[in-house]
């Protein structure tokens, strides 16, 4: 039995003038990051914004995604509000051919523990789906590496973990605990910055929203790292961090992400959530930033949105910038 | 124009065996409190557990409490997941008749203020029907103070505001801003603990947990302090203090206020959530004292759930409870 | 045996242009609010900067507050660095004469609740003067209402607790845990926000910053509620908002309240504490706002600094101003 | 220009019966790591319990350290509680020889950015010695990225940085911040789980209070990296954990690792601070796991205290501590 492993992209939900989902820019979308060598998708995580979908919505993102992955792999988010609505999503899940289900800790309430161990021990008793336990706690119940270890040890229908907590500390003993009594789960690392230490400790993969943007540039750090080029693997990684930090820091995650598709050619539409007029005006900013960076990474497609001469991201030199992209495209186009 | 006043008594939504909405027990219940006197009712919210049902579930839930409701004004809980659907479900509580809904800061995603300032200034343009700012601080965004203050001066559908972040300088704050420049805005306080405090410096009312279980209570306490009874009211709330104390501190919110309802005589289900052996021996534990000390109090209804001879709660001796529950009753029963 | 109670103000350490305790200063700022009927005095808490003094220098501060007390009682602050300071400096406080000493948690490492209750055991039964426990959680570890309520109830030498915690809850809790099994246990509260509701529920007294700089207010206050004036109490809490919110939201507490010490006719010198120059220009500005509302207030001494014909503090309307202020004088003057 | 680099080890302080300092013990510590091939040395840090000893005891424990160092450098604490009090010591540190002094954000109160900024540039523009700013905001005020960048660009005096806030994705954005534009600015890692990854990622050192104990295993994960033996130094890293978690988990740091240095064979006394009952067991408890895992990985000093037969630390199989430990000794002895 082998680890699941690589990388799954989620995906932003392009939304139409009316806000509802523009289901050929989705298609299109999928299509294209699989056309850029991810491993596999996973829809319906936290950028694919599930909680703002309704429950028909969610299974129409992911029937789309299945029908245009081309055979790789599914990690399909199941977070659904209650134990019976999970497991019905399960089914639907399984019945598609999904590889696994993601589900992060219960969310709004705050729970113990133990009922959260309890929770997962039903879910895993009754799943026709494996399931990979999502730990995400800025935005739900963390679940402690205590009872992840567990649950790993105990249930056999529990394949794997994804880890969102941007706690290194925490991966780390994740990966020490677990691996060595069950080296057949899967430890994926669900943030960008530490996708390069992740991977030299011995994670198995990821999911990252910079994925969806940028596939060529996570899938590179993957394979770098996989081959044991540590220098490689962690120079482009440091390239990464810019990217990341724009797209992760413009207000109201997902929005960031948003704006890097659109650059990648895709209409995203505007957030079902709204935003205000001056944040409206900063993510114009972010997006005029990130072209730049991304037109001389060599991202052709982007390079139509880069209206400035010198592009020079806040607080960054133009040499640097020259410098720093030259050593991008090195990288990425050998 | 005078402010949303009283105290809206929210339901914990009874199951039956099968984790399905037990409608019969859960009309009976709205029927019941009714005859106690509770001003008007709350579902929906929090410990109505709005967020483990489904779209369709929540408005059974609320149509059920309109049709018992015996013309005691309703505020519903109309927090879904997305603008549009949050709209939907206005325009529904407005032809079933509500005074308002209520809606809470969003959830899961952590949002700027500007946005969730956004948020609410569009939902406010386009309900129909007048809304109260639910805080919420632990479960979903907070509102601060100056955003609820913008709002209240600038869109009459926002009507007033229910505040559940335990923090009595936010409370008085929020008086003290608001008030003066809008005296019908309706500030209710959303926590037990503050009840008797708020009041005394200006609630308009509340929305309390422990309405659906003692609602002779908290009425009572809500008349004494509207009568200018400083003393009573006050003496009151400490004995709340012990009741509520005992609820919210069993595992999983609202757990402990499901045992506090088959207390007062209904069938209540198991969770909708499964919760640990341990949990629900600690829940078991919890009921059994909750019962002497409501049987003490006089709630006959209770009296046969207390099998001790000598009721005695954790850390209390015998004598003190006797004193306290024959103060509460001499309360109660004038 | 009556517990301690009433109002003990903090000072603020004057310095002199170089960096040194300006004795006469203090000397003199003791002796003003000795003259404007305060209960007792507060030196070397959080904001006498005890933390920033050298223990000769925080002897010297208490020894002059001994000198100029005029025989009212002095808690002083006793929170050195390990047991064996502390109890030299409680000697200290014994011999001066002190009616007790306050001592926080332990600061700067977080402990266990259990070592923090033999920290106060082992105090308690060497001290040679009576302890008040201080609670200030966003300073130094939490004293827990549990462990409070076990020293009070063991140890004869802890008489009383003074809550700096913000937390309405808490205190609330506390009254009601200890209050009924040691009546003689003091219970003050430390946050000005709060005087009201906590003399409404049950407190002995306080410490106030805002004593040192408005010591008529908060003595009105306390004055008010002890006489069961309610509704004077709580029309002269509103408006100790305004001043308090103004000090304490000034950066790098405590300057907000050196500001208003010089406004009240004491030359405090500059900070011991470095600030950035945008802060010196904040704090300039806070000193306007506050001048212009304490010279309204009837304050005359304050009145020489309020340079505005118009004295408009941002966010309220002249008109207000006046009226709050009529208000306040009319309380303030009778 | 070469930054600051390697291991700079701190000590605990050792007490004798009366709770002073132990002179002849501290001596002979600082001997014993000098000999075990440390870099060098730390004192008066958080480990080193600076806060809790008078001024004159941190002077005494440098002077000692000094006097012990055989040469090698020092990195000294010196966060006094006022300007003039670290200048002050920061001389003392100078007319000693040490390399540089290692100053935290200011403690107990809570202080801006820019008040922190403006602190840190008097020192650098006033202080005779070197300067490394130590971010540690469990303890006290967290000094943000920006500001350590501008620190560092901006003042010559100002070196290096510490940091023990556990945050690899900060870590990562110093190093990338920083590194490009000042290449002789040390960066050292404070936090032992993070050892392997920081210096992977490009950090020059580290200050961990386990080198006090098994400065061995330290050093070695140290010279491993610094090969590019990156298999070593993560198989080493993995292995420290056990340790680290053990000690760091005890509770009332640095108590856990008083037990450690016991363990080596020193007497550190008992902790200046009291422990309840119940602690002084777990400890107890945790020592004896702790010397088993050293004495099975071949430190024979520790072996005399390894009471048990089969040393099986909670949740490992002892068949999973003979591999362990046998290659550990493997790695450690060649």
């Amino acid at each position: 039995m082998t680890p699941l492993s690589g990388i799954f992209v989620p995906n932003i939900v392009p939304y139409d003038a009316k806000r509802r989902i523009n289901e050929d820019e989705h298609r299109r979308s999928v299509r294209w990051r699989g056309g850029r060598g991810v491993t596999g998708f996973y829809p319906n995580g936290s950028m694919g914004e599930f909680i703002r979908l309704s429950y028909e919505e969610r299974k129409l993102v992911l029937k789309i995604v299945v029908e245009e992955a081309g055979g790789r792999p599914i990690l399909a988010g199941a977070a659904e509000p209650n134990v019976d609505l999970v497991l019905e999503m399960c089914k639907y899940c399984a019945d598609l051919g999904c590889r696994a289900v993601s589900i992060t800790g219960p969310y709004y309430y705050k729970l113990t523990q133990e009922s959260i161990e309890a929770y997962f021990r039903e879910l895993a008793a009754k799943s026709p789906i494996d399931i990979v336990v999502y730990n995400i706690p800025v935005f739900a119940n963390e679940i402690t590496v205590p009872v992840l270890k567990r649950l790993a040890l105990d249930c056999p229908r529990i394949i794997g973990t994804k880890d969102t907590s941007k706690d290194m500390c925490r991966f780390q003993m994740t990966l020490h605990e677990i691996k060595g009594q069950r080296p057949d789960f899967g430890i994926l690392i669900g943030w960008e910055e530490l996708l390069c230490t992740s991977l030299f400790m011995g994670a198995d993969g990821a999911t990252l929203s910079s994925g969806g943007v940028v596939p060529e540039v996570v899938m590179k750090i993957f394979r770098e790292a996989k081959a044991g080029n540590w220098n490689e693997a962690r120079r482009v990684q440091f390239k990464l961090l810019d990217l990341f930090t724009l797209m992760v820091s413009a207000p109201n995650f997902p929005e960031g992400f948003r704006a890097g598709y659109e650059l990648r050619g895709f209409q995203a539409g505007h957030a079902r959530f709204p935003l205000s007029e001056g944040e409206y005006v900063a993510i114009e900013d972010m997006r005029a930033r990130l072209a730049c960076i991304l037109a001389e990474a060599g991202f052709t497609d982007a390079a139509l949105s880069c209206r400035c001469k010198n592009p020079t991201p806040a607080g960054i030199e133009p040499a640097d910038v020259a410098a720093i992209v030259r050593a991008v495209l090195e990288k990425l186009q050998t």
